[in-house]
Formats: structure tokens, sequence, C-alpha cells
């Protein structure tokens, strides 16, 4: 395939698997602008197949750093209403949103960590209705990258710009399945095998996990009503779409009082541009009462310190050591990429939908239900080949549920 | 010079020069994709001469003709309200704005001009309160323009894209002065000559000016009260800014209800994507009441058909036929260059600038003192080296003011 079709091929699969686009729907894309070939393919498509009106936002990483730069805090600090509005709007005539993402790890490794963080902060309060959209599944959303130059050269270090970029193109392509003859088919049939997976899970309806591994030795509730989710999802209004291409993860909710005990990572976090690094982090209650990081300490300190939330746990999820991105041996200093390597679990707020009838529970019950809020979402790794889970059923008895980084069944 | 440090003289020039940034402010920059390099530059160099915020709204030619071919009438015709919102704050906040273009003449060719008239009357209502601040200099603010492949192309249709690219950088750096030694000095001297020019017109405070040239013959009373401006303009806040680089005219209004006769155009004009040439327009008391064009009649209609005030005349300037532009040899199929290369007028809204006090008049007020009102405004070309104009004084007498194309003083 020449590098137009693979692209034509990506962006359909994007716009069909992916958002799911429905005829006379608009659609807004999140964009970078060094990927503005692409980003045009997709919205051709998106016209031919019936979108109404095609927006797109265009993110320029050079001009990003030269605001946190430059700007002062309080230009940082303000995250403008016009964004909010032009969010909100598509959000209410439920259009579909598409995120084309393509990192730069390291773009802020030398911006204060304090300035990133006014930033995220300012951003994650002004964007809370559009995020209600987003983790209710009120609209179809969907997250995929594409190569910059930048984060090729991080992963492919001795190769030339070039080759980096075109190699990594190659292992997106192939986590994505667009190197399948029928990728949209492919896309139905790994999303039946995750369907398999999430509901034995719920058939299980284990009360607490238990994680053993190097530096880890973790126990998780599960709480009451808790439904494990994984590969696509589906709108309010019955279509369905994929949130995050790739995607080998079931993920489920950990009862916000109930994680006890120390986890490890086990592959490096990218938050916000900054890299943090081996690092572990002890529970008790659910909250987070001590940690370390060989790389990043500081800036993990800024996120645990975002607010209440952010030192409780709002996600876990199982993903096979054996799954593509795992197989390709790389590391993409790219949570999109290494959370589908290995499982992981998440900093802050948990998703409504991972507890029966939680899209509609106020504040309040989500609290009494042990479900975790925050303004902020992040995942890090904790699966290896190592990583042995334990399921602790109603009656007591325990069963293994992963052995060696894979399904005990 | 390398293409680096032109387009760094560029940058310059247009951020002091021609908006003429402060400390402290904020820029909002219209840029086209396509332009990302020189952008970039622009945005480092404004952070370094102390933008606080520096804003891009990025232009893409191609996603704007997908929209045209495809999104149904009622897209076209609704601009959102939060691109209201976003620019109201940058006016608000008394940013600099800079707007960097790079035309397509022949963009919107095959768009029908019913759906290309209904997007730009939606465009201009929603942004009757921001344009305020423009035309009446509320904010400092700027128009540079810089090459696109298709641009070039039409201007030097017999070079490959590449050497028409680098011809169009070539020929519009020796418009805007970057070619010399210190572009900025040249600029002042130049605005100096400009001076000159509309304080001798302001001092003979001609009653009338008359148009004599083949196909020509127009007879144009000035309001009482009017102003000749030109070059430079000053903020409210006594801040120099340049609104066109390059800009070469002395201009004024015409009374809205005084321009009797017929006058034809000298050259193209590009109005939303679509190609007007050899046409003439006849006004009886200040309002067309016939018109024909050899190409594109049917947009020229729709032109005057946008309302009431489309129909009347709100520009008229003073440009030697000597000008760079007009020595260039060039056609440049974009009003921005076109302009400068010879007199012209404007049909739509008068700039209330060129009349005294005119800024804060009421509407009721601006009609009664012969300023036109719009939602347009349009400039074409109506000089030539045949172009003779007499100025006609309170008490009668009559005087040369151009001859052959050129002032006659
Ligand atoms: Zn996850
Ligand atoms: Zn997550
Ligand atoms: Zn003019
Ligand atoms: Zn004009």
């Amino acid at each position: 395939m020449t590098t137009q079709q693979i692209q034509e091929k990506y962006a359909e699969l994007a716009l069909r698997t992916g958002v799911n686009l429905q005829k006379g729907q608009a659609l807004m894309i999140n964009a970078p602008i060094d990927g503005v070939e692409f980003t045009r393919i997709v919205a051709r498509k998106a016209y031919e197949l019936g979108a109404k009106d095609v927006h797109i936002n265009w993110v320029d990483d050079e001009l990003t750093l030269l605001k946190y730069e430059n700007a002062p805090d309080e230009v940082l600090a303000n995250f403008p209403e016009w964004r909010v509005k032009l969010h909100d709007m598509y959000a209410e005539d439920g259009a579909a949103v598409l995120n084309i993402r393509s990192t730069n790890p390291d773009l802020l490794q030398n911006i204060d960590p304090k300035r990133v963080a006014l930033a995220n902060k300012a951003s994650a309060e002004a964007m809370k209705n559009f995020r209600r959209y987003t983790m209710n599944d009120k609209i179809a959303w969907s997250i995929i990258s594409i190569p910059s130059r930048d984060w090729a050269k991080k992963i492919f270090p001795d190769k030339s710009a070039e080759e980096a970029m075109a190699s990594l193109w190659e292992a997106i392509v192939k986590i994505v399945r667009v190197d399948k003859e029928d990728p949209i088919a492919a896309w139905d049939e790994h999303n039946n095998a995750l369907k398999v997976a999430r509901e034995v899970l719920n058939e299980k309806n284990y009360k607490k996990l238990i994680f053993k591994s190097p530096g880890t030795d973790l126990e998780l509730e599960l709480p009451e009503g808790h439904i494990w989710k994984g590969g696509s999802a589906v709108t309010e209004n019955g279509v369905t779409f994929n949130p995050n291409m790739p995607t080998e993860e079931v993920f489920s909710m950990p009862h916000k009082y109930g994680v006890n005990g120390t986890v490890a990572s086990t592959k490096p976090l990218n938050y916000g541009g900054n890299v943090i690094d081996n690092f572990s982090l002890t529970f008790k209650d659910g909250k987070v009462v001590d940690f370390k990081a060989e790389q990043g300490e500081e800036v993990l300190r800024h996120l645990l310190d975002s607010d209440e939330g952010a030192r409780r746990l709002g996600e876990i999820a199982l993903v096979p050591h054996e799954s593509p991105v795992s197989t390709s041996g790389l590391i993409f200093y790219n949570t999109l990429f290494d959370e589908n390597a290995s499982c992981h679990i998440a900093l802050g707020k948990a998703y409504p939908t991972n507890i029966e009838g939680g899209s509609s529970m106020s504040d309040e019950e989500l609290d009494k239900h042990g479900v975790n809020d925050s303004l902020v979402h992040v995942d890090f790794m904790i699966g290896s080949d190592k990583l042995d889970i334990d399921g602790v059923k109603a009656d007591g008895t325990t069963e293994a549920v992963f052995r060696s980084g894979t399904w005990a069944w």
C-alpha cells in the first residue's frame, strides 16, 4: 500500500469504527498542524460519509511551547470562555469528536511543572460540562494517533527523522489493524473478544482483586454494582463507537476508599509533556499516603496535589501482556499506546459508566457508592510478565485471574 | 539574504510597523495553515517583543472549499457564536490583530455565488461589533500577505510551482520594502510622503472630484467635514499602526447621495474567491442604477444586492500610477495589492474616521452626513495611465488633481 492508501484506510477506520459518524452529523476534530495532510483526508472522507459540518481545532506544539515559555501565569491560568462555548456548542448539537494526537513526549520538559499544572487545572475546570458528554458516552468520541517527528525520534533514537517517521507509521498501522485487508471487520472481531472477557468478569463479580509483582502488593476493592467495560462503547442514542484506537483493555473502577498496599510503575508516564519514571505509590483506605519517583518526582507531586480526588483511583484495567502493543516491543512514551501494552490503574476521576446507574447519580451518590471524582484522570502502567492477580469472590473464595501477566483461564 | 532572514525581517516589520505591538499586549493572528513556518516566526518574535499571549486562528483553504462543496445552506449561514466571542474578547482586551493572507483567487470559482454570499453575509452580520473596533481604529490591526502555491501559479502561470513561489516572494518583498537595508526606516519615510499628500488634499477641501478616462465619466461629491487619510493610522490610545502593507493610497469618502455618472473597472476584482472582470457601474444620486460585467456578472449582482448600502460608495482612494505595485507590472488578482497599483473606489461601508466626529456619530447622524453603511466594503480599481481627475473647490473653481494617472502638482 502507498502512504496515501494507508492514510485513506486509517481515516475511514477512524470515522466508521472510531466515532461511527452518522449522516447529517457534525464532526469536531482536534488535530496537530503537522498532520495537516492526514487531517484533510479525514475531513474529506467525513463529508463523503455525510457530515454536515467538519470543524478542526488545530494544535501546534511549537506555539504551545512558546506560550509556556513566555506567557505570564495569569494568561496560562485563563482558559478562554470562547473555547468552552465552542466545545459545548458541538456537544449540544450531538457532534462526533475525533482527537488526532501526535505527541512530543518531551515537549514541556524544560517548563516549570507548576505552570503546566496551572494550565491543566484551568482547562479541566472550564471543560467540566464538555467532559460530562464524553465521559458519560453522551456523544461519540475517539482518540487516534499519528506520528510526529519528535515522537518518532524518541522511540527510534538511532534512526534518521524520516526513517523514524516511517517506522512509527508502520508500528501504528499494525497496532490499529490498518494492515489488515478489512480493518473494520478486524475491529469487529477484536471487539467481540473484549466483550467475552468483560462478560466473564461481570459474571464473576469479584469483591476484591489482589495484585502481586516485584514492588507491588496491592489490594483493590471493587464497589457494589461495578461494571467491566472494554472495546466499543454505545452512546445514549445507541450509536456504537470506539473511544480509543488502539484499545486492548477491559476496565472497571476500584472503590475510592478501598485500596491498600503499594504499587510500582512498570513503564514511564508522560504527564502533560513531562516524564515520570520508576515510581511507586502507597495507599491507605484508597488514598496515596506515600510516593517516590526516580524521575519526575516533582511533577508527580503536582499531579497528586491537583485536588482531593487526584490521590485516589478511578480506573483498573486488565491487559494481557501479549497484546499487539506489547509484542511490538516498543515503548511509546504515550499513555494511549503504553496503556494497551499493560495492566494499568488511573489516578483521579472514575467513569460513571463503570457502575450501575452511575450516569444519573448526583455527586453525593457517586461518593457513597465509592466512585472517585477529580479534575484529572491519569493512567499509569503496572503490568508486566511477572504480574499475578487473584480475584476474591463474594463467598470469600479466591481464584487466579492473571498469571505471569496474562489471563489465567 | 536567505529565505529565513527575509522572513525574519518581514515578521519584524509586520509586528513593529504593521500592528506596532506593545509590551504586555495580546496578539491575535489570522494565518493560512500553509504559511505555518512564517507564522511561527511571527509568533516567536511577538513573544520576544513582549506579547503576553499570541493566539492564532488557522485558516485552511482546502477545508473552506470542502465546506462550501458539502455543507448544507443552514451550516454556511450560521456564523458560530463562539467565534464572535473569541474576536470580541481579544478586541475588548485591546489586542493587536495581524492578518496574514495567502489568497487563492480561484478557490471558490465553482461554488454557487449564492452560497458564498450567504456565508459572507452571516459573517458580516455576526462580526458587526468586532468590525467597529477595526474600522474605527479602536485597536491596532494590519493585513500582510505571503505567497501560496495557487496564488503564485495564477500570477506566474508559465513557471513551475516552486519558481512561481520564489518569484512571488521576491515581488512581495520588494513591494513591502523588506529588500531595503532598514525596512522600518523606509516605511517611516514612505508614511511621511503619504502624509504630505493627504495634508494637501485636506487643505484644498474639494467639494467634488470629476473622473475622466476611457469608459469613465464620474462626478463624486465629497461630504462636508470629510478627511483624507493614508499611510499609518493612530489608535484611540495613540499607537501608530499600518492597516495595510503594502499601502500607497490616500483615501476619503464620497457623499452617499452624491455620486453620478459611469465608472469602468480597470483591473479584475476578486470577490470571495470569484473574479469579476471588465465591469462598469452607472450611478444616480449615489446609487448604482445599472451595471454590466464581461466576467462574473452574476457574482457582481449578488454583491450589489447584499444590502441597501452595497449599491453606494464608501471610499475614494488616489494612487499614482507609478506606485511600486504598479511598476512591478504584475496583476495580483488580490485587492490588497492591486488597489495599491491604482486609484480605486469601494462599494459599501465607509470608514467613519474619514469624516470629522464620525467615530462617535449615531447611525442616523452618519446617514445625514452622507456616510454610507453596509455589511460589505469592496474595493475595485478605476485608475490607469489615462485617468484625469479635476477638483472643484468651494468657490466653484476647478483645478487639475491627476493627469495621465498621477499627481498633477
Ligand atoms: Zn484504561
Ligand atoms: Zn484511563
Ligand atoms: Zn483603499
Ligand atoms: Zn477599501
